[in-house]
C-alpha cells in the first residue's frame, strides 16, 4: 500500500498518538526500512539516540523520530514521543500482515480424507494431509508438508506453515498460527520401569491450543498422558521450544527460543520465559512471573517474581550472588591476612605474656 | 475397549499386583480419565494424597487408590498400594497403544524407488519417499513426508511419524519409533580449518539405532564422520535432543528434552539425563549414571555416579555448594566484622604495650 | 574410488604433506575406516597414541600414524606428523563428497509454480515445492519435502535436505547447503503489549545466507523485522540452534549444537560459539571470540576474548572462580577457626588487662 505522510500521521492518531509532522504532508510513502536500508519513498525511524549521525546519511523520505531531535533539512519528520510503537503502526498500515495465496483443493496432489470436514474458503495446498474424522474451519490454510492427524479439530482462520505436524486428537483454536516444522501432540516421555527396561504408558491425552496462540519454528509440544496439554489464549513462543506432558500454560505469556518446560507444570497468566529457560516437572510458576534467561526454575515460582540462575532464586538475590562470586578471589585474599594477622597478633600476645 | 471392574483387577494381578475392590465387580468401565476430566464409565486414580478432596467432585465411576483412603459411597474403588502402576497396566488394557491405520501402497502418490524392498504389510503413506536400495522390515509405517535415504535398513514394526528423515545408510532395529520433524543422520559438524576458512570433511559414516529405542520429536542425531553414532537398544529419547558424530549412546537410557552431547562420547547402559544437560566430546559416562538438569558436563562421569552442575560436580559436592553460595552474602559480613575485631584488638594491644 | 598407497601419498603431498611409506606401494585401497571397523582393503589412522594396541588387532591393509610409532610388520604404514589431517585428505580422495541423484523435474509429482525459474541442470524432487517467483540457480538439488516461499533467490550448487522450509523473501548464496527440517525466515517473536495482549508486528524483513555457509539440521532463523537476518559467507552451524530477528552473523563462524543468538546482535567473523551457548539481544561479538558451552553472555564481547559462565566473563576469571566455588566449604571452615581464634585471644587479652 502507499499514503501520503498526512495518512500515516492520521494512522498513528488513532492509536492515540500526537505526531507533529515537519515537512511535507502530501509526499508519498510506499514502504517501512531501517535507515541503512531505505531509498526515497521510505519512511525510516531513530529509536536509539546514540544512531542520530545515520540520520545525515540515510536516503529514506521522511523518519520517525522523537521532538528534541535534530535533523537534516532534506528529511520531512514524524516527531512522536514513541517511534519505535510509531514505526509498529507504520508497518501495519503500509504493509499489513502476510497474505496467503488461496489455492483450491486438489484432491490428487494432496491427502484429505474423505471424513474431513473442511470449512470454507480453507486452502489445503497439495503436499498437505488431512486424516479421518478432521473438521477444519473457515479461512484455514495449511502448507505444504503440514499433517492434521485423525480426529483433530481446527478453529477459523488458522495457519499452519509447511511441515507443521498434529499428531491424532489435537484441538486448536481460532486465529492460530504454527510456524514450520513444529510438532504438537507427540507422545511424552512416558515410560515405566520394569525389570531393567522402559515400558511405554500409552499417552491417551491430547494437546489443545486456545485462540489467537502464535508457536514458533521447531517446537515440540507433548500430548498428556491422561487428559490435556493446553497453551492458553493469546501465548506466544518463539522457536525449539519443549512442552512436556500435561503442562498447563496461561494466557498470553510470552515465551524465548529454546525454554524448556517438562511435564505437569502450570504455568500462569502473563508469564515471560527468557531463552533456555528450564523448568521441572511438577511446579507452579504464577501469574504475571518473568523467568530469567538460561534460568533452572526447581520451585514454584510466586505471581510477579522474577527469578534467576540455576536453580533459580528472586533476582535481586542473584544479582547480588553473582557480585558476590566475582569478589571471591578478593575475599580468599581478605581472609588470608586475618590468619597471618591474627596468627602475628597471638605470637606477640603470648611473647608479652 | 470396554471391561468390568473385576476384568480390571484380574489385569493387575497378572502384573503381580493385589488389588481389593470395593464395589461393583461388574460396573462397565470405558475410559482411564483424570478426577477432573472423567465421565460416567470412567475410571480415575488418586496418587498424590494432597488431591483428596477432588474424590468429592469426580464424575468417574471408579477410582483406583491407596487403601487407607476414604472416598465417597458413591464411587467405586479398586484399593492398591502403588495407583500410578496400576493406572498405567489399566491404560495398555482399555486404551491399548495407537493404531496406524494401513493403507495399500499407491506409487502416484508416495516416491519408493523401484529398487526398495518393502516387508510384508508395511504401510507407505502418500507423501511418504523410499530411496533407492532402501530394505524395509514387515509392519512398518512410513507416515506423509517421513523420508528414508539411500541404502538405509529399517527393522520389522518400525514407526517413522510425519517428516521424519533418515540420510542415507542409516541402520534402523526393530520396533523403533521415531517422532515427527526428527532427522537421523545429516552431517556433523566436521571441517578443517585452512587459511581462515572451513573446509568439510566428508561424513562417511552412518547411524545405527538399535531395537526398541524410541525418539521424540524434532531431535537431530548427526551420521559418524566414520563407522557409526550409535543408539543402544531400549533408550527413549524426548524431543530437540542432538547427538554429535561419533557418539555411542548404550543400552535403556532415558534422555529427557533438549539434552545435547558432543561427538565421540560413550554414553553407558542404564544412563539418565534430565532436561538441558550437556555433555563435551570426547569423554565417557559411566553405566548407570544420571546427569542432572542443566549439567554442563566435562569430565568423564564414573558408573553410578550423579552429578549436577555447570561444570557438573557430584550433586552432594553441589547442593552443598549452592547452599554456601546462597550464603555469600552472610560470609561477607562476617570477614569484614573479622576485620574490624581484629584492627580493634591490634590497637588494644599497642595501647597496653 | 580406489587408489594405491603411493597415489595416497601422492594425494597428500598435494596438501604439503610430507608422508614416509613403509610397505607395499602398489597396495590398493578402497575404503577409509576405523582400526576397529577396517578390513582388507582399508586404510586406517592412529591420532591418539593411547589406542597404540588397537594396532596388534586390526584388520585394516594400512595405516596413517606419526613417525614415532611403532607397529605389526604385516601393517603397511604412511607416517606423517598430522595423522588426522592426512586422513581428512584421504576421505576425500577415496570417497570424495556425497553426490547427489539427479532426476529430471516431474511436475505432476513435485509443485513448482509457473512463475519459477530454475536453473540449468538444478534437481526438484518429487514432494518439493517452489512457490511463485522463485529464483533457483544451477545444480541445485531440492530433496522431498523442501520448500521455498514466493520471490525467494537461490544461487547455484544449493542443497536443501528433505523438509527444509525457506519462507519468503528468503536470499541464499552459492554452494549453501541446509539440512533437514531446518527453517528459514520465520517470523520473530515480534509483538507490541497493548492492554495486556500481545498485538503482532508484521515481520516485513527476510533472511540472508551468503555463500558457502552450512546450516545443520533443526535449526530456525528467523526473519528480520525490517532489513535482513544474515548468516555470513562460509559460516557453518550444527543442529538446533535458534538465531533472532535482525541478527547479522559474520563469516567463517562456527556454531555448536543448541547455541541460541537472540535478536538484533552483531556476532563479527571467524566466531567460535560452543554447545548451548546463549546471546542476549542488541550486543556485539567481536571477530575471532570464543564463548564457552553453556555461556550466557549478556555484554558486548571483545574482539578475540574467551568467555564462559552465565554471566559469562572472561575464561580465566570463570576458571579461577570455579576453583573458589569448589573451596566454598573450606573457607567457610577457616572463617569460622578465625571467629573462634580471635574471641579466644580476645578473652585471654581481656582476662590478662
Amino acid at each position: 500500500m502507499e499514503a501520503t505522510l498526512e495518512q500515516l500521521c492520521a494512522a498513528l492518531r488513532k492509536y492515540g498518538m500526537n505526531p507533529v509532522l515537519r515537512g511535507d504532508s502530501s509526499r508519498r510513502i510506499q514502504r517501512v526500512a531501517t535507515l541503512e536500508d531505505a531509498v526515497a519513498g521510505d519512511v525510516s525511524f531513530l529509536s536509539n539516540p546514540k544512531y542520530e549521525k545515520v540520520l545525515q546519511t540515510t536516503r529514506a523520505s521522511a523518519v520517525v523520530l522523537k521532538p528534541d531531535l535534530a535533523a537534516p533539512p532534506h528529511l520531512d519528520l514524524i516527531q512522536v514521543e514513541d517511534p519505535y510503537a510509531a514505526i509498529t503502526v507504520l508497518i501495519v498500515t503500509l504493509h499489513g500482515y502476510r497474505q496467503h495465496r488461496r489455492v483450491p483443493l486438489d484432491r490428487t496432489r494432496s491427502s484429505v480424507h474423505e471424513t474431513a470436514v473442511i470449512g470454507e474458503n480453507a486452502t489445503i495446498h497439495p503436499g498437505a494431509t488431512v486424516a479421518e474424522d478432521v473438521v477444519i474451519g473457515n479461512n484455514a490454510v495449511l502448507y505444504p508438508g503440514s499433517y492434521v492427524g485423525p480426529r483433530s479439530r481446527l478453529g477459523d482462520d488458522v495457519v499452519l506453515f509447511p511441515n507443521v505436524v498434529l499428531y491424532d486428537d489435537t484441538r486448536i483454536g481460532n486465529r492460530v498460527t504454527i510456524h514450520s516444522n513444529t510438532t504438537i501432540g507427540e507422545d511424552g516421555l512416558g515410560y515405566a520401569p520394569v525389570g531393567g527396561q522402559w515400558v511405554k504408558i500409552p499417552q491417551i491425552g491430547c494437546v489443545e491450543i486456545e485462540d489467537d496462540v502464535e508457536i514458533g519454528a521447531n517446537c515440540a509440544i507433548d500430548r498428556a498422558t491422561l487428559g490435556q496439554t493446553r497453551i492458553g489464549r493469546g501465548t506466544k513462543f518463539s522457536n525449539l521450544i519443549a512442552i512436556g506432558h500435561g503442562t498447563h500454560v496461561g494466557e498470553h505469556g510470552l515465551f524465548v527460543a529454546q525454554v524448556g518446560v517438562a511435564g505437569s507444570v502450570t504455568v500462569g497468566n502473563h508469564v515471560t520465559m527468557a531463552g533456555q529457560a528450564g523448568i521441572v516437572g511438577h511446579i507452579r510458576i504464577g501469574d504475571g512471573a518473568t523467568i530469567g534467561a538460561k534460568a533452572g526454575v526447581t520451585n514454584n515460582v510466586p505471581a510477579g517474581d522474577t527469578v534467576l540462575g540455576a536453580p533459580a532464586i528472586p533476582i535481586r538475590d542473584h544479582k547480588r550472588q553473582v557480585v558476590y562470586m566475582l569478589r571471591l578471589p578478593e575475599l580468599n585474599e581478605t581472609v588470608r591476612r586475618l590468619e597471618k594477622e591474627i596468627a602475628e597478633l597471638r605470637t606477640r600476645f603470648t611473647a608479652r605474656a
